[in-house]
C-alpha cells in the first residue's frame, strides 16, 4: 500500500497551552504533503515531525480563526529563507488573499516562490485540488464564519498487470492500458482471456475527512459515509455543551454520533478546550458511542 | 534586593530549529514584566515558563522582521480570550499599527482590552517608557531596517531610613522623606544628624541592555557602559563573517568585543543562526575576548 498518512502537529484550541499547539495536521499521500490548518508553531511542529518542507505545496485553512492560520506568515517566511521555488498554494475561505497579501508583502517581500491564494466559498461542497491520485472536496460546516472541513478521497487506480501472464499470452504493449483499466484481451487465434487472469485489482482506495470547527451538523454524515478516519472536533465534554452549542463547537458525544451515523471505520477527536486538563474524560465520552475513537495528539502519525 | 530577571523565550534566528524558537524575551522588574521582541511562539514559551500573563502590560519591538513580531497576534487574541481589561502597549518602529491594526480589527474583534501601536523612531537614543522605578531607552542599532536595542535602567531609589535611630532623635513624620532622600537633620537644640547615622544606602541600580539586531557597531558603547547584563546578538561565528557583514549581523566575537569596551558585567549572546548545531563554537569564541560570557536558552532565567 502506498503512503497515506495523518501526522498531528497541533490539536488544541484557540487557548494554547503547554500541551497542545493550535490547529495543524499534515496529511502525506504517497509523499506528498497536504497541510491542513496552520495554527502559530506549526512550521516548528512540522520540523519537529521530521516532514520534508519541500513537499509540500498545497495548504487547505478550514476558516479565518487565528488558531487555525496564524503559523502561515512565518511558514511562508521560513519556505523563503530555505530558497523554495516551487509554488505554494493557500486553499481558504474567501477574503483570506486581502488580509494576509500586506503582511506577506512586507514581511516576506523578495520570496523566491510565489504564494497563491485559492479562495472558496463554504455553502457547498466543492472539489477544490485533484490530481492523477486524490481528490480535495470541501465539507460546508457551521460555525461562527464561513467554515469548511476537507475530504481527500484517493482515486481508484488502475489494476496492476501480471507481467507473467501478459507475457504468457504475448499481449502486445499497446493493450497493456486497456487491460489496466479492466478490459479482457483477445487473442490473434479469437480466445477471450478474461481481465481477471491479467490482473491484481489495485488497492482498495482510502479517504480521509477532516470537520473542525462546526456546532453539532448531522447533515455532513452523507459527504463522509465510510470514511477509513474521520478527524472530527471534540472542544467540549457532554457536561460543556450548552458552552459548544453557543461557541457553534462540538461535544465528544457530539463527534462520536456523527462518526456513528456515517459509518467511519474510525474516529480521532481533537481540538481540544483548554478546559480539560486530561483528555480522557472527552475520549471516554466518545468511545461509549463510537469504540475505535482516539485522541489525537501532538507528532501522533496514524496510517489512514 | 527586588525582582530584576530576565527569562528567555525564544534566542533562535529567522530559521526556528527545533531547538530554537525565534526572538523573545521577559524582563521582571519587581514583578512587572516587560517583552523584548514577540516571535512566533512567544505566548506558548510565556506560558512555559510559567509568567503570568497579567503582569505583562508593555512589549518591546526592535524592528520589524517576522522572527521579532509574528507571535504578536496570538499573544493578542490569547489575552482576549483570558479576559484582560488592561490596556496592552507595543512599542515598536514606526510603521508596526498600519500593517498589525487590519489584521487584528479582522482576527481579535470585540477584545475586552485596548491595543495601542507606540510607536518610535529608530535614529536617535529616546526614552519610551517611565515609571517608578524604571526607564526604557532606545538603543539605535545598524541593520538592514530600523532597528533599536532597549536599555533598562532601575531608577535611584531613596535610601532606608532605620527606624531605631530616627525614633531615638524623636525625627517628625514629615522630615522622613528629606532624610529619605539624603538630607542630614537637625534637632530642637541644634544638633546636626548626619545622614549616614539616619539611613541605609539604597540598593545600587542595576541595568540590561538589549542589542539584537545589529551589525558590529562600536557606537553603542557610550550608551550601555558598564551595565549589569548585556545580550548581545551573536548569530554567526567569526568564520562567517563576511555573511554577517553582509546581512547586517554580528559574530560573537564582535558582540564580545562590543561588552568589552562597554566594561559590562556580564554578556549573554543569542539570536543564534539554524547553521550551528552546538552553540560552543560561539561561546568559545566569545569568551577568549570576555570572559564572563553565557549563552541564551529557552526557558533559562537569569538574575540581572
Amino acid at each position: 500500500m502506498e503512503r497515506f498518512e495523518l501526522h498531528i502537529l497541533g490539536c488544541g484550541s484557540a487557548l494554547p497551552t503547554t500541551r497542545h499547539f493550535p490547529a495543524s495536521q499534515v496529511l502525506n499521500v504517497r509523499d506528498k504533503l497536504f497541510m491542513i490548518d496552520c495554527g502559530e508553531g506549526a512550521q516548528i511542529q512540522l520540523r519537529r515531525s521530521r516532514l520534508k518542507f519541500s513537499r509540500l505545496n498545497h495548504i487547505f485553512i478550514s476558516h479565518l480563526h487565528g488558531d487555525h492560520c496564524f503559523g502561515l506568515l512565518g511558514l511562508v517566511s521560513t519556505f523563503g529563507l530555505l530558497g523554495r521555488t516551487a509554488d505554494l498554494h493557500i486553499h481558504a475561505p474567501a477574503g483570506i488573499g486581502e488580509l494576509f497579501a500586506p503582511m506577506l508583502n512586507f514581511f516576506c517581500n523578495h520570496l523566491p516562490y510565489k504564494v497563491f491564494f485559492r479562495e472558496f466559498e463554504a455553502d457547498e461542497p466543492e472539489v477544490i485540488y485533484t490530481d492523477r491520485s486524490l481528490t480535495v472536496t470541501t465539507i460546508p460546516l457551521k460555525h461562527r464564519l464561513p467554515c469548511c472541513g476537507f475530504l481527500f478521497s484517493e482515486k481508484q487506480r488502475p489494476n496492476h498487470i501480471i507481467r507473467e501472464m501478459t507475457d504468457f499470452y504475448r499481449v502486445p504493449a499497446y493493450e497493456l492500458n486497456r487491460i489496466k483499466n479492466g478490459a479482457d484481451y483477445m487473442t490473434p487465434e479469437g480466445e477471450v482471456i478474461p481481465n481477471a487472469r491479467l490482473t491484481r485489482r489495485a488497492d482498495p482506495t482510502r479517504r480521509y475527512a477532516y470537520c473542525s470547527d462546526t456546532i453539532y451538523l448531522e447533515g455532513v454524515t452523507d459527504q463522509i459515509k465510510g470514511v477509513d478516519l474521520l478527524f472530527h472536533e471534540a472542544t467540549f465534554s457532554q457536561e460543556d455543551s450548552s458552552r459548544a452549542k453557543e461557541t457553534f463547537h462540538s461535544t465528544a458525544e457530539q463527534a462520536a454520533k456523527i462518526a456513528q451515523a456515517a459509518g467511519v471505520k474510525k474516529l480521532m477527536i481533537g481540538h481540544f478546550s483548554a478546559r480539560y486538563e486530561d483528555e480522557a474524560v472527552l475520549l471516554n465520552e466518545a468511545s461509549a458511542v463510537f469504540p475505535h475513537t482516539i485522541l489525537a495528539k501532538e507528532t501522533l502519525c496514524v496510517q489512514v
